[in-house]
């Protein structure tokens, strides 16, 4: 078996000589410098890492765990146009830095791409594996198209927001992992459980995220504390606060919903306490370990020795206790 | 062997029942609408033909078909974003109806949706099939840039013309005509051959568009005549009288391109008569001709009798003799 970091590094190596076409260079220029933005490599690392849990060939598995990295950055370029976001890890988004026509094109060039590298797997598996990335790329866009939906409806359900989060992230972290599980010879009991198990890492990791955004240590989370509460986001904790609040909880929690000029710092604060009051914090928590522990009982179910699944665990656990 | 008509009634059957998806309606809706525009279903038709050929089974090449027109359609989803068109059809387009985001998103739906159609072979040709499609998929994607590249350029050659409109329209016949041909169960050579077909009778298709923009009839020819004119589009009578023109001619052809306040009927006669004068019309209907002649020149090579190739040889002469 390999290590998390000799994983981490085939990865990158790949990406580092991986070629997306020549000409015309307004296409394939933009595509390349997305690519090179970064990131932690997290989906086609996982792709490996499952393909190893079952004894497979990572080597064989590079591609089709890039094919992974190229389609998660297509739809963060056009989640950019469709966000108007000016930034993508500290760097100019492609619509900003080139035109909004180039960053739609060059997606649906990257969505070919990663078809392309997705079927780079043996014949007797194409087409499991292809089903399996299909499905997951029809539940990202719903999952894109639900969450737009949801800025500009009045009231969400925790319900909806959890299918949200599910098919905008959790399917992605499943689909990876049951990809990698195929490649790795997995039989579809396990392929399922995998899949499971990174469906609801997901959700756990996603509502982690919503947590981080108003209790994260703010050296070590990297974002701006509160962007969530700044901007409305209809996160776990706002949802479940207006659903919990009353009175004049929930007069004041509107109050700050509505206005549109405000300190910052004050209506991160005041909304923070109106959270703190009604126990949201502990609330997202359970709701989080919930889907958690689901993730974990599912993993433990996996028909392999405990010591081949310790390295998958490990990682799955350091992903869920990041930057308190 | 079928006739055009059944086939085309295949086609049109198959999309009537076709389900695109539940929810989000958002996402959903506007890809029923695009669909339902009609069209002449040139492509999923051609694809049927291409397996009927071969004496392949044309019911098991039907979702394969609409895989086709499923894609063309995506391409026109985003190309209409793109050149900010606000009517498809006669129908308004998707991100006017709807909005931008909807349209991207739609798009990238129909991009998926496109790849599941095309699976549906058998899993002796899913690979070939799907490489087909994917050298296709992007081979459409570059042809787009090129002609956005074209827009803002003084000069175009010809050649590069040519390339780009082999790229935006011609390969997707091409590539249509050979994954029905793999399907039908062509060998390796009939399939290239009908590929090279599909191709060169698609550049000689669009250069016909070019001509009938200028001398069509404008009664048959359904769209506005002299609209190429107008908006300054490079096609190929322009780009050939740029290149022929010299003097007093070339200075008033500059004039018409720089223009900003004319009379359209004005603008379009004096173009026009510049072509004539130039025998732009002669060079691009020999041009035209010298595509369409090595197309049929392609299609003679494939090894099967005269009879069983009668129909698509008449679809194609039907194809280049359109409402002059």
């Amino acid at each position: 078996m390999h290590t998390i970091p000799e994983l981490q590094e085939l990865i990158t190596g790949a990406l580092a000589v991986k070629k997306y076409g020549e000409a015309p260079v307004e296409l394939y220029e933009p595509i390349e410098y997305i690519m090179s933005l970064g990131g932690k490599r997290l989906r086609p690392c996982l792709l490996l890492m499952a393909c190893d849990l079952f004894g497979g060939d990572v080597i064989q598995a590079i591609q089709p765990a890039l094919a992974i990295e190229v389609f998660h950055n297509f739809t963060l370029m056009h989640d950019d146009i469709m966000d108007k976001a000016p930034l993508r890890r500290g760097k100019q988004t492609v619509h900003e830095k080139w035109n909004p026509n180039i960053a739609i094109l060059a997606g649906d060039v990257m969505m070919v791409e990663a078809n392309k590298l997705i079927m780079q797997v043996d014949n007797a598996i194409l087409r499991p594996v292809l089903d399996v990335f299909n499905e997951t790329a029809v539940g990202v866009c719903e999952g894109q198209q639900i969450d737009m939906n949801f800025e500009t409806r009045d009231k969400v359900a925790v319900d909806e927001y959890i299918n949200m989060i599910r098919l905008k992230t959790a399917v992605l972290l499943g689909g990876t992992l049951k990809i990698g599980s195929i490649i790795g010879g997995a039989n579809t009991t396990d392929a399922s459980l995998l899949y499971s198990f990174g469906e609801q890492l997901g959700i756990a990791f996603q509502l982690q995220d919503d947590i981080l955004d108003v209790y994260g240590d703010p050296e070590k989370f990297g974002k701006q504390v509160g962007g969530d509460i700044l901007s409305n986001k209809k996160t776990y904790l706002l949802i479940k606060a207006l659903e919990t609040a009353t009175g004049d909880t929930l007069k004041e929690l509107n109050h700050w919903l509505s206005v549109t000029e405000y300190d910052p710092i004050e209506k991160v604060t005041a909304v923070k306490a109106i959270y703190n009051q009604l126990s949201i914090r502990e609330q997202a928590e359970a709701e989080m370990n919930r889907y958690a522990e689901m993730a974990m009982s599912n993993f433990e179910q996996i028909n392999l020795p405990e010591e081949r699944k310790s390295i998958l665990k490990e990682f799955a656990d350091a992903l869920l206790v990041r930057e308190y």
